[in-house]
């Protein structure tokens, strides 16, 4: 990772971006609104839920993407104007017109997000009156006001800033997120949103997007549940003056390599801010058959409550290990199964050939009282390969969502 | 439901059923080894967990069912002999041998179940010395001690009996279960015993345990995991002396119908003792576009641990609901969606044409204080319906699993 640096910052470190981040009234007192602006028009590319039922900004910004070009997002929180009807897309739509009127630019150009509570009207004037407020107070410096205006339950801002060279010029790369129930594999309650100032075709970043999802934000885990609202937006304006990155190229890869670090980093503090987490999990199946098999028994083990439950009470249960694995539609031989534990405190081999393996019992629990667990699960069936990423379910998940409305 | 009268009883109130359950060792002074046995051979079908991780007495007992006849059934709970490789296999035959040589019948009539932890050694010579003791106390009065000896984290015992008429001769049908964690559609650890002295063909018997356990068992979810161990058997020996039952016959139907409601007792019985358990929940979804989109919806949203504590914390969240449907892959259009709440306490609509609806507060709080919930979601997309049974997640589960090996 040598060509990629981390530097201080988020969303405004790359060059021509400006944020904001505002309290409206939708929430009581916090911050609950946030804006992004790039002065000079960006190439644009987006990730949405898959889910069958989507928010009205989701049906929006699925329109204003297809010229896979924007100027500014738009995001407000607690409220994901979800299951609002037309008044919601009208909503979204107001949202979009009043960005548009506060910055000059085309309505087009602005994407839109919410998130928060499903099936309760936007109480769009608080939302325009922020709007209003979060325009004109646009800054260079707004990055972290803007992070912490897209948080829910999240209990810390998540931002990333990284810079790197292409051919001679140096190119910035911010990202902010919010997690924090509701996550799952293919996207869920989770917004992240990237600026650089790379000079990219919009085919390759397009690309370079979907490409790091699917090895980021797609391999996590909090509860299994899928939202209505996911949304991955990257912005590209392009000031770095750059030699314009196109698939395939060798400035293309370095290019991957940062959007894949900032969004795996992204999808790990969401993971680490995941509702009542105590422990962060990383599953690895290697030695599949296919990737498909080592995916599905990846998701399968990260995805089990009983396996969740098991490293929060700090149980070398392999047994719900290879169980898990076993109901997830993998193909392997059970008989041909390693199990290996790890953290900073050592590593145990829990389960050899599919059974039992003499332990130290002193050293599990020792290894299993950190708060970063790796689980490695042996298939020994091919050469694939997927890696993971998830909580534990503790007291405190089933307290925040049995008393909560998210 | 006429013709099917509830009785007395279990697993011995056929005719020629005796049952046992003692005490062997492995656990510590709870009873933990069943045995069933009829005193003339019967005709048996089974159905086993999918999991690719199969315990060592369910590869057993898949050889041993092919010829569709058993004598005996033997069961030990506290230890579910999987993951134990080729001597867990051994110690599986060998309590199918000394269950014969005790009974004087085949070793090849006998089948096995195991269930507990995973990945431990048997504790054979317990085994084999509670299969002594089990057959020297064989009665028809031992169904009760044998549901007990199934059990592990169970509270209480799952039994049930009826009786019907076929041809003017009175058939009798006993079952007994056990859950109670892991319990997940497509059959999870979840062990169900059925007899009955119905005269009744092989594939009658087969087509009519297979038919009743998608209705039941894989409806069901507390924790979304599957087990290396669930089998559902059942023997019928035919003492009844009814006229022989073979598919689609009149008779045929009142046999189903019989085993339908006893498996879907069982079923409900075991959602209703799931791990932490504080409510049932039953989703009702109808008017799905084909029979498999109304299944993937009610799975799915069952499943799904935001409406389980939801539903915990007594909150009226259809947009989880919605979602969860959403993220199904079953299609239909959310516009449509209308989502009910209901208990003996009264019904409320909480979603129209997929959006907010003005409900009464009070009314649902009221509603969602009951201990049966039931949540019918109307796709108007077709004319299928689906229904799922399962539990909330509360505290206690995540105490229960966060720090009990099963």
């Amino acid at each position: 990772m040598e060509e990629i640096e981390v530097i201080e910052g988020g969303i405004t470190s790359p060059k021509g971006f400006k944020a904001a981040g505002v309290h409206s009234g939708i929430k009581k007192c916090k911050k609950d609104l946030a804006l992004i602006y790039t002065e000079k028009k960006a190439n644009a590319a987006a990730v949405f839920t898959t889910n069958k039922v989507k928010a009205a900004p989701v049906l929006l910004d699925m329109e204003n993407i297809r010229k896979s070009e924007a100027q500014a997002i738009v995001v407000n929180s607690g409220n994901a104007n979800a299951c609002t009807g037309e008044k919601g897309y009208e909503d979204a739509l107001k949202m979009a017109e009043k960005t548009a009127e506060m910055l000059k630019i085309d309505k087009n150009d602005v994407l839109v997000c919410s998130t928060g509570v499903i099936g309760v009207p936007l109480p769009i004037d608080f939302c325009l009156k922020g709007i209003e407020s979060a325009a004109e107070s646009l800054s260079e410096k707004g990055g972290d006001d803007a992070a912490e205006a897209i948080m829910t339950t999240d209990t810390f801002k998540k931002v990333i800033a990284v810079k790197f060279n292409i051919d001679g010029k140096t190119v910035k790369m911010g990202g902010m997120a919010k997690g924090s129930g509701m996550i799952h594999p293919n996207m869920a309650t989770m917004l992240s949103f990237i600026t650089t100032d790379a000079n990219i075709s919009k085919e390759a970043l397009n690309k370079a997007l979907k490409k790091s999802v699917d090895v980021s934000y797609n391999t996590i885990s909090v509860d299994g549940d899928m939202s209505t609202n996911d949304t991955n937006i990257i912005l590209a304006n392009g000031m770095a003056e750059n030699k314009l990155i196109e698939v395939n190229s060798k400035e293309f890869e370095i290019f991957y390599r940062a959007i894949e670090y900032v969004n795996k980093n992204l999808a790990k503090m969401i993971v680490k801010d995941g509702e009542g987490a105590t422990k962060f999990i990383e599953v690895v199946v290697i030695n599949a058959k296919t990737e498909n098999d080592a995916r599905l028994a990846a998701k399968s083990i990260i995805n089990s409550n009983l396996v969740k439950t098991a490293i929060f009470g700090e149980d070398a249960n392999w047994g719900r290990i290879i169980t898990a694995a076993g109901y997830s539609g993998a193909d392997f031989d059970p008989q041909n199964v390693s199990i290996f534990i790890k953290s900073s405190k050592g590593e145990i081999k829990v389960c050899e050939n599919g059974g039992y393996v003499n332990f130290d019992e002193g050293l599990a629990k020792e290894i299993l009282k950190e708060k970063e667990i790796n689980i490695m699960i042996d298939l020994k069936s091919g050469e694939f390969s997927s890696t993971a990423w998830g909580c534990d379910l503790s007291y405190d998940y089933v307290k925040i969502n049995g008393s909560y409305r998210t």
